[in-house]
């Protein structure tokens, strides 16, 4: 029943602490903050009009969550470990009005200067960044509840960047409201409350080699998700950039 | 930004009462209840065979219904409607241990003799249930909330079926255990304030003919969805009585 087990690797498990430590070098080598895109932001070397198309195309990202990690909580066999899911979807829904990661991130719209009409229009996405995020959903839909958890991992590595970014961007984009950056604080909050249910969680069940492999194939594949999504997001910001240089040629 | 808002149709709108009027006639029309293999199910007529599959492949619509309501709740503009359509989502993940609609449907499926593990495999789920259950999804996606949000009310209906079913089916199937029927009896406690929340919404927010109309034809969608469903249940039992006849004969 679960494709991972019929996986053949005969090497032993390896230990809790040697997976984890495993887990850790794929984020060291593949997370996207060391993504070109991410390295300009952090030194505010954003255009406002790249910053936008940035915060407007990771907000596809960022509707999608809660629909993986509704997939997710379909999928786990323990009550137990569903309602620590539950507990997801409701950071991003928000269990009071005017909270939760979406507003939060609808505030970041705004303080960019987009409507919530055209921040929710999915049609404005970039291809690349909906391929990205759609695969992504697909993955957890498809793989087994382990392989989907695991693809979460990726926050991991979140909390150092999220607490860098609140800096970088205050210092840098004097521009951005205070209030764009709600969402970054508001993670650094809910996020440890969640690697207190996922590490365990992934150390315990994944028993054998085959699913500690498939674990760490999950985490490279989200890591490459988060990648891509920037690579879309740069490719685009760089056309652009060279469309505003002609404009600014033609007027001369 | 509305698709529906794009959809020529000059006729005056009608009013809130009238449109909800409209909405119950596609329920009298269309609505799964007079499918005939859910006549045949509460007529006593099923044998455990045709009821195993039945709670086996509609337990594949189950597990995408937090799916499609984490995508709804993500389209929703206002967070008071984002936080009561979280309800939902909770009412399936279930907000204590042992509890939720999920974890009832489990029950019934280890009622009619599955383990949890298979009734979590979706391989053996059939094609017709996948392809119908995946457009719900879909479509969910693809439109606007309104539309979206409209598909949700065949629960219109559903309060007289599950009442009958939970009598009928007590009756005519003695072999059930008890606690098999839990998700029904817990569905007659939540749905009310699901139906509290969602028809007011719709009334209120399809202001135009256009509008009217495109809630009109996603519950119309929705019913196709339901009624496809059993459509494939229907065939799949009858061709598998078929072969236990088959092998009765040439037993015999």
């Amino acid at each position: 029943v679960n494709p991972t087990t019929t996986i053949a690797d005969e090497r032993p498990a390896l230990s809790p602490d040697a997976f984890e430590a495993e887990l850790h070098a794929i984020g060291a080598a593949r997370y996207h903050d060391k993504h070109p895109f991410n390295v300009r932001m952090h030194a505010g070397e954003l255009t406002q009009v790249e910053f936008r198309l940035w915060a407007r195309n990771r907000f596809y990202y960022q509707r999608n969550i809660p629909v993986k990690d509704a997939i997710i909580l379909t999928k786990l066999p323990e009550a137990v470990d569903r309602q620590a899911w539950l507990l997801r979807i409701t950071d991003h829904a928000g269990a009071d009005d005017g909270q939760g990661g979406l507003e939060y991130w609808l505030r970041l719209g705004e303080a960019v200067g987009y409507t919530r009409e055209e921040m929710r229009d999915d049609t404005g996405v970039l291809p690349g960044v909906r391929v990205a995020v759609d695969d992504y959903v697909q993955f957890c839909k498809e793989r087994t509840w382990l392989e989907a958890v695991a693809s979460s991992l990726t926050e991991l590595f979140a909390p150092d960047l999220l607490a860098r970014r609140v800096v970088d961007v205050e210092r840098h984009y004097p521009w951005l409201p205070p209030e764009g950056l709600d969402y970054f604080r508001n993670r650094l909050v809910q996020q440890p409350k969640d690697l207190d249910h996922v590490v365990p969680l992934v150390r315990r069940e994944a028993r054998t080699r085959a699913q500690q492999e498939a674990c760490l194939a999950a985490l490279d594949f989200k890591c490459g998700v988060l990648w891509r999504l920037l690579d879309a997001v740069e490719v685009a910001a760089r056309a652009s950039a060279a469309e505003r240089r002609g404009a600014d040629w033609s007027d001369s």
